[in-house]
């Protein structure tokens, strides 16, 4: 794929605006530094806060002209469509239930979607951005960041071309301790949105985190859930959604397992892991330890595959920036998927094939469906005390 | 405590004989191992193997002489019953279905009992013991052999100190890989009882190793099962009983958590982990980095405990051989039960009162039967599709 | 510290140029990814290659005007010089014996230099770039990145505040193995210059690596080398430079020590390490696990500091752009240098007071300089058979 | 080998009695562990204090006849020498400088000796007992115990297999921190006599430490040392001895190396490694890991040998008691080095061809010699300002 740049003098960026992400917000920073690492994204215009005097600030500590710093997401896909140079996608990273009013927003002013996870709060929503994206024929990436890192694109690979053989066990699993104590009745800003009802949905722990170990399992695995038998429980008295998530899984194939998350688990800042086994191997990844997986064909010595080591493959090798053992990270995973992300939309827009991107490992907005509908099994599930229930 | 020994030189031993463990089996041996390390115990008598041949070689082999070495357990339980220097204790290393009615003759014969686990194959005979254990006044340990291990004791010492606050949620998990092939079908002896309804009771991977994790969770927490929700499942194509369960557990005093078993899972030669975390710290402790505890107050740096060094408390010292560092491993922890056994033994036969042992730490017919029931209470749920089942 | 920004809508970056780093060339690329992060530095000019037509195609793939890719590195130095919107600084990443020559005339142009390590093969060019930067009263950052880590920031830190005590040892290793072949003699470019005693100097395996390892030696531990006992040899039959060091230190204040290097060592892709002990606690870092440092008081149970964790300092916390346990890396590390090298040049250039910088852990000239001087103290002492040989 | 039992029912016991190792010593007791373990020894005679009182209360509590508990080492040579069940072989345990003394008592006497290390104090008392013990034809065995271990063993296999191919480096390392403070001078006895000239030597932390760590690299790499160059020094003021060691090796057959050895360094409880690096592949072994083998074939991905597990050998599995990850530790090990060493001496004493032993791996009088020879050149070197100095 061959980008001409704007100025003329060499390639060319995919111009995008953001929505949410202002000063005091987290991940939206993350967005950002993702976008940058590799110079084929320019952030040219957002409505980065529902509080106008904090999104005109923050646009302007970015670089943003003050005529695209928008105090409402909703102008913004007006007048951004109707420039010439306006964004080609946007980003969305608001709280969980503004995503789908402004994902649908944008893709009915034909701008293209990169929305964080969860994809939305209901399974209703989930599936109206499916079928609207589909029937505008828009594209739309959801940032399950963590399918980006190359040792997870590697183990994907590995799956699949049948290194474990047939899969019998699949389990995720994502522990946190920052929710330990009670901070959100103590006025801590990310605590509180994301333990209301009205802002997370109707699990706190699994959309804020489980539905990155369960789609972290789906992309490794190659297999989606059939059905889960849920116990959610709270174990800060007086909160006011769910912390901790123990969940059984029946996995497409046959496979059986298990999702974790926990968010009161003292000792563990932010550990999440995927295990895989089949009746040839086994192969466990974990986010603390992201250039490294281990791969244990049985009867052999257990090894460890690193990026850009011995035994890694095309996919790992393709999106490493540093040689082995100079250690990439988080930031370098989710600017992974932002560079492909980049490849897909750009091309799209230009109506051109594809050809060196990798569409089917940039998680779309079917992949942020899976997340929901898995989420509200689980709650049905924990509904009929815990009750075997399918997707 | 003090021994007058035998020989009137220093101290006296305990005598004990075996059921089981002839040559071919596995347990036996690690049991002679555990005897031998601190030379508090004689094995002078033995119902080796249901083979006459191989009782005799294999009592021969250990030096046991020849009209002590016995073709059939009752009459050893008879015999040596009535004998002035005969056996204290038995030591019953049989297959599972075979611990219940050898357990009742030494019992009924006035011998204590040491019994490998699980106690019995049904909640049934698991009861019967308890109550004639009661009935007849004896001791009978079970050898739930990881509760042997200096850090474990450090672990259970940590939680009932408080340590770790108000438990909020309680994990144990057995890993192994030599069932991946269907070795069981194909004449491997071990495999082959193993995954046989008729000796290994209604659950193969529960009665071999879930026990394990189950007791081991119970033994550091300090909590027990109210309820378990269970899924378990056969990988291996053919296999007669279960060598997978997921299991949901809701523990006393309101922690949940989960119970995993696994045989089938590659690269996992022998990997039992226990996961305890309550409001103020989490700990960790793993069976293949024995000597090591995982200690996580909240707010504070993670630590590592090592067995002898700083931070170790008394109870993990007493059971010290060697100095930090210079590893103890399964022997040795193994040897702890033998050694607090042999005292505990050894006292109640002469009416004493202990004074150095610790019995509160040495398990007992009461935590094998819990074991049974755990199992049972696994198996019902799954009966009933996954619903939520007392024990 | 405040940017006016170009274009008047926010803030300002950095105009700087690039020598050395076209296609085909490793460091290079590091470089522009560090730059990219904060969005602090604009790369507008570069001599990226002695080729003209790669120096050219390079340009263009990096987005800089075809009339600021200059084929020689004095003209772009002269023409830059006299541009009103010229660089403000240089980046020099050629082969080793390039960076006295480059860095003099950029300097004697009036731009500040920022060079990769060492900063010359000779003692005799590092002490006259010492004289010539304080003559000319100009900036010289030395990209010796590893200084970068949150995790060594914060061990130096604790090293000054006195955590560790009086110092006893201090260890520095590097350890590769992409060198255990004889990949230079079969034409590969990376090995190739790095072996040729015209292009590296005088020891490869320290002007590569080793200076790595001493430098950050120095830079945790707040100590300087006092003299060398060095054995340097010569794995690979036929290699025209040594690829294994293994030299004895001396250390200011009274501390002994020893830095190892090795190219040659198979399973070590990139290990770099530092270990510290003093008469309190001892404390190690290695830069396969960057974000974490052992850190072991004496008598206390050892502990893991992680960036952003529980035990984290001020210049840990300041230079993390994720929380605890989302992973940063290498790039991140080369990044904090470049956004402190940035506000530090930017405010000399403005005559400007720094005031949130931290220009002390910016390695300098003079940290350049120590790490010549102690490659050519290796040389020496290597030479008299290993005798102690003063820095 | 067939033993026949004393008591005509099965094997028979090798016949050893001990010096030293009464109650208040360290290694006595760690002997006696390890002879238990695989019941072929009997210990049956003491000379266990200098301390008449201490020596009969040892001998009673281990179950010795008052007879054979012997105030004097030499009376005790005499009296078992003359004995028709007298022992066959003396176990030393002493402080090292009267290792010499009793062994030649004991040889003189006609009764095998196995000796902790290190054998002697000087050379030339190192080479009067090789000399000694050709000239008696005697067996004499030094408990360099690492060596039992059963991945050091594997090591020592695959390097004499070629796996690695052509050696290039071989870094031993043993770093303690028990005498971080001066606590020798705080009464506290081991500290006392391993710091004291007349007790220990002319280098404390090699005496005690040091020669484990290059007996071990010898062991492993199949090579000897031909020089060293040393840098010696006591890290805590007022101590009499060394405490650190840091010594520059040239191996036999080309390869280049390190010895380090500390006490004071915190956080290293005990920490005994090696590391050995050939143009084919790399191995490393960590006596706190003493179960695992990492492995690194150049260009092939990193894997960990376990003892018992897929890629171990004839030799590590032959010693093995224990399946694969049911851990192993020092006492096993230490018991591998008895097991063989009975049945060595066992054989020697009947006349008869070893056949199940593997004498070669049971370190001897010339083993314990190598390691008095390398602390002495290590010595030396120091003497001469770290001058390479041969062995």
């Amino acid at each position: 794929m061959v980008y001409a740049t704007a100025d003329g003098t060499g390639n060319e960026r995919l111009r995008v605006g953001m929505v949410g992400g202002g000063q005091g917000a987290f991940i939206g920073a993350v967005h950002r530094y993702a976008m940058r690492l590799d110079d084929r994204i320019a952030l040219v215009a957002g409505a980065l806060s529902s509080d106008p005097a904090n999104a005109a600030a923050s646009a302007a500590e970015l670089g943003i002209a003050p005529n695209r710093a928008y105090a409402d997401y909703r102008e913004m896909a007006r007048v951004e469509a109707a420039r010439p140079d306006g964004i080609e996608a946007v980003v969305i990273v608001t709280p969980n239930h503004l995503h789908a009013p402004v994902a649908t927003a944008f893709l009915e002013a034909g701008i293209d979607v990169i929305c964080d996870k969860p994809l939305s709060t209901t399974v209703a929503d989930a599936e109206a951005l499916v079928a609207l994206t589909a029937r505008l024929k828009r594209k739309f990436v959801v940032t399950l960041n963590n399918t980006g890192y190359a040792m997870v694109r590697q183990a994907r690979e590995m799956v699949a071309a049948g290194a474990l053989g047939r899969l019998v066990s699949i389990h995720g699993s994502y522990i946190q301790d920052w929710l330990t104590k009670p901070i959100d009745a103590e006025g801590q800003k990310q605590a509180e949105w994301r333990t209301d009802p009205a802002r997370a949905g109707q699990s706190a722990v699994l959309a804020d985190i489980g539905v990155h170990a369960f789609n972290l399992a789906c992309f490794i695995s190659g297999r989606d859930a059939e059905a889960v038998a849920a116990d959610l429980f709270t174990a800060v008295p007086g909160r006011r959604l769910d912390d901790n998530a123990h969940v059984l899984v029946r996995w497409s194939g046959g496979a059986r397992g298990t999702i974790l998350a926990s968010q009161t688990s003292p000792g563990h800042d932010n550990d999440l892991s995927v295990r895989v086994y089949g009746d040839k191997a086994g192969l466990e990844w974990r986010g603390t330890r992201p250039e490294e997986l281990r791969f244990t064909p049985y009867g052999e010595e257990p090894r460890t595959i690193t990026r850009g080591g011995a035994g890694s493959f095309g996919e790992s090798r393709r999106v490493s920036r540093m040689p082995a053992a100079h250690p990439e990270g988080y930031i370098e995973a989710f600017a992974n998927l932002y560079r492909d992300a980049a490849a897909l939309i750009g091309a799209h827009r230009r109506g051109q094939e594809i050809d060196d991107a990798h569409p089917a490992l940039v998680p779309n907005v079917e992949d942020g469906a899976r997340g929901v509908r898995f989420v509200a099994a689980a709650v049905g599930s924990q509904a009929k005390d815990g009750a075997w229930t399918n997707l």
